[in-house]
C-alpha cells in the first residue's frame, strides 16, 4: 500500500517546521510502513531546526527519531509485522554488515538514523527499514515507550559499555534527558549516583530517582565539586568510578575529564560541536579510559524495555504530552531552555 | 646483610649525575636487594634529570627504572629468590589492593617505581619490594632483558588492553622506544602494522621488524597522512583499527585523534604534561574508544618474555650497551635526540 501521510518539514533552517502532506511509497522487501502513535522531541531536533547542525539527508527533511507506531505495511520478509505495535530505534543498522555481527551495530556504517538520513516520526506515518524494529508486546502505555527510542536506550547502552556492577560509584554530568535515565538505570542496577547538573529543578527531581547525591554545579567551582565527588564515591575504588558525561557542554566535558582517577572510566554520551582543551596524557598516568558512545544497537533493547516494564525504570516523570500540532512552540521553548520535561507528541492531534 | 653500592645521583635537576657511594640497609620482610646486571636508559629518566618532570621522592635520588639483576638478599618470604636472576618492573604494585586483585595493579594506589616513588637501578644494587620481581631463568642475554621492565612490556600491556587479534590493522604513532616495541609484538600477533614517525632513519630500522608500511610525518601534511593510513587500514573494518599514541608530543596526540574512525579504539601510551584542542564529542559520534595506559602487571610479564624466548620480538636491534659511568653522556646524546637507540648501561663499568 502507499499512504498520504501528514508530516512536519523542515524545509529551510531557522524556519518554522511546515505541516505538509508526504506520499510515502509501497514499503521494499525488506522495509515496513509505521503509523506513528507518538514521537518524542530530542534536543537534536532542536540543532537540525536551528540550523546548527546540518541533516545527512539534506532538507526538505521530516524531523523526529523518538517513534513508536503500528506498522500498517511491510515488505514479503516482514509480514508478520502488520498489525503490531513497535519502537523504531534512533539508530537502525543494516544488521548484515561486519560491525553488525560484531555487536557493533550502532557504529554500523549503513545505519539509518530517523529525521536525519532519512524522514523520520514528526508525521502520521513513515516508511523505515523493517529489520531492525522493536516488537512491542501488550504494554500499556506505547507512546510513553517512544522516549526510548533514543533518550532512555542511550543511557543504557552507555551503562553496558561502562560495564556497571552493583557498589561502583556512578558520576552523571549532566542530569537531563539522556543523563537522567542514566542515573535511574545505574541506580535500578545498584550502583550509587551521584547528580551533577547547573539547574537546581533537575536535580530536585532525579534525587527522588535513583541520585543519592546531588552537585549543583552553578554554585561551586571545580575543587569544591571535585571535593564532593570524592568524598562521595571513595567507598568503592575509583577503577569502579564511572563517570558519564551527558551534558553535551564544553563545561560539563571539561568537569567530567576532571573528575578521572586511576583506572576510573569516562563515558562521553553527550555532544557539542565544540572542543575542549585537555592534557590526554592524563589518560595515560591514570591508566583510565572514555569511551563515546552513540545510539544502541536493536538486540539491547529488550533488556531495557524489561526495566521499565519491572518499574525499575520511570518515564512518565520525565516526559509531558502533547499534540504535534504544536511542534514549533516545543522547538521555540526547548531553545529558551524552558522545556522541563521530555514532550512526547500525538501526530494525530 | 647490608650493601654499600655505587650509585648514579640525582642531586639537583640538570646537573650531572653524580657517583656516590650508598648504604643499602637489610631487606625488610618484602623486600629484596637486587645486584643490579644492567639497567636501561629511558626518555623518562631525561625528564626528570632536566628537571621538567620532578620524581616523586624528590631530590636526592637514584634514576633507572629498566633493572635486571641477582637477588643479594631478601625478607623471610623471599628467600627463595636469592641467587636467582629477576627483573624489576617498572611499576611495582602492593599485590594485595583492591586493584591488584581486580588485575589493575598496574593503576595500583600504593606502587612504587624504581628511580621515581624509591631509588632505582643507576646503581650496583638496590632495594626492591620482593614480590613483584619477575624470575628469569636460564636465558642467555640477561642484560637485554633490563629494556622489558618498561618499554617492551607497556608495549605489551598496550597491545593486551587493545585486545589485538590477528587482522586487525594497528596504527603506530611514533615508532622509536615503546612505539617500536608495539609494531614489533602487534605484528607477531598477526596484526597488519603502519608505523608514523617524523625521524626517516626509524621508519627504515622498524620496516624489517614488522611495519608493512611506514609514514613520514614530517614530510606530509595531515590529509595526505589520513589518506594513506586508511588506505592501508581498509581491510579491515574500523573496529579493528587501532591506533597507539606512543610519541608522548601533542603533534603525535594530535594526529593519533584525528586518525580515529568508527568503534576504533586508541591507546594513549606516550606523556606529555601539554594539552591539546580536542573535539572530545567525537569519541561520542564515533562510538570509540581510548585507553590511557601506564605500565605493566607484573602478571602479565611472562607472556612478553615468551615472545622474545620465541624470537618473535627482537631487542638487540633495537638497543645499545654501555658502562653506567658514561650516563651523563648518554642523557646528553639522548637531550640532543643523537641516542638512536635504547642504552643498556653496565654499573660495574
Amino acid at each position: 500500500m502507499t499512504v498520504t501521510a501528514e508530516a512536519y518539514v523542515l524545509e529551510s533552517p531557522k524556519a518554522p517546521l511546515v505541516r505538509r502532506p508526504l506520499q510515502i511509497p509501497a514499503p521494499g522487501p525488506a522495509e515496513a510502513i509505521v503509523e506513528v502513535i507518538a514521537c518524542g522531541l530530542c534536543h537534536t531536533d532542536l540543532g537540525y531546526a536551528d540550523g546548527s547542525v546540518p541533516t545527512k539527508k539534506g532538507i526538505p527533511i521530516v524531523l523526529g527519531h523518538e517513534a513508536v507506531g503500528r506498522v500498517v505495511d511491510a515488505g514479503n520478509d516482514f509480514k508478520s509485522l502488520i498489525g503490531g505495535n513497535v519502537l523504531v530505534p534512533a539508530v537502525l543498522p543494516c544488521g548484515e554488515c561486519d560491525f553488525c555481527k560484531a555487536g557493533r551495530g550502532n557504529a554500523c556504517p549503513n545505519q539509518k538514523m530517523p529525521g536525519n538520513d532519512i524522514d523520520g516520526g514528526f508525521s502520521t506515518h513513515f516508511l523505515v527499514p523493517a529489520r531492525p524494529l522493536i516488537k512491542l508486546g501488550g504494554v500499556s502505555n506505547v507512546a510513553a515507550l517512544s522516549v526510548v527510542a533514543d533518550a532512555v536506550s542511550t543511557a543504557y547502552q552507555a551503562i553496558l559499555r561502562a560495564n556497571i556492577a552493583a557498589g561502583d560509584a556512578v558520576i552523571v554530568v549532566g542530569a537531563g534527558g539522556v543523563g537522567g535515565f542514566v542515573v535511574q538505570i545505574a541506580s535500578a542496577l545498584g550502583a550509587r549516583v551521584i547528580a551533577c547538573d547547573i539547574i537546581a529543578d533537575r536535580l530536585k527531581l532525579i534525587a527522588g530517582y535513583g541520585a543519592a547525591e546531588t552537585v549543583d554545579l552553578s554554585s561551586k567551582d571545580f575543587k569544591e565539586v571535585r571535593k564532593q565527588v570524592k568524598s562521595f564515591a571513595k567507598g568503592a575504588p575509583s577503577f569502579r568510578y564511572k563517570i558519564f558525561e551527558c551534558s553535551g557542554s564544553t563545561g560539563g566535558q571539561t568537569t567530567a575529564y576532571g573528575l578521572l582517577d586511576r583506572a576510573a572510566t569516562m563515558l562521553q554520551v553527550g555532544y557539542t560541536p565544540n572542543k575542549i582543551d585537555v592534557r590526554l596524557s592524563n589518560l595515560m598516568a591514570f591508566d583510565a579510559t572514555i569511551h563515546g558512545t552513540w545510539g544502541c544497537p536493536p538486540e539491547v533493547y529488550p533488556g531495557v524495555l524489561r526495566l521499565i516494564e519491572e518499574g525499575k525504570v520511570k518515564l512518565e516523570p520525565f516526559i509531558a504530552y502533547g499534540p504535534m500540532s504544536k511542534v514549533n512552540e516545543y522547538l521555540d521553548a526547548m531553545a529558551a531552555h524552558k522545556l522541563e520535561k521530555r514532550m512526547v507528541m500525538d501526530p494525530r492531534k
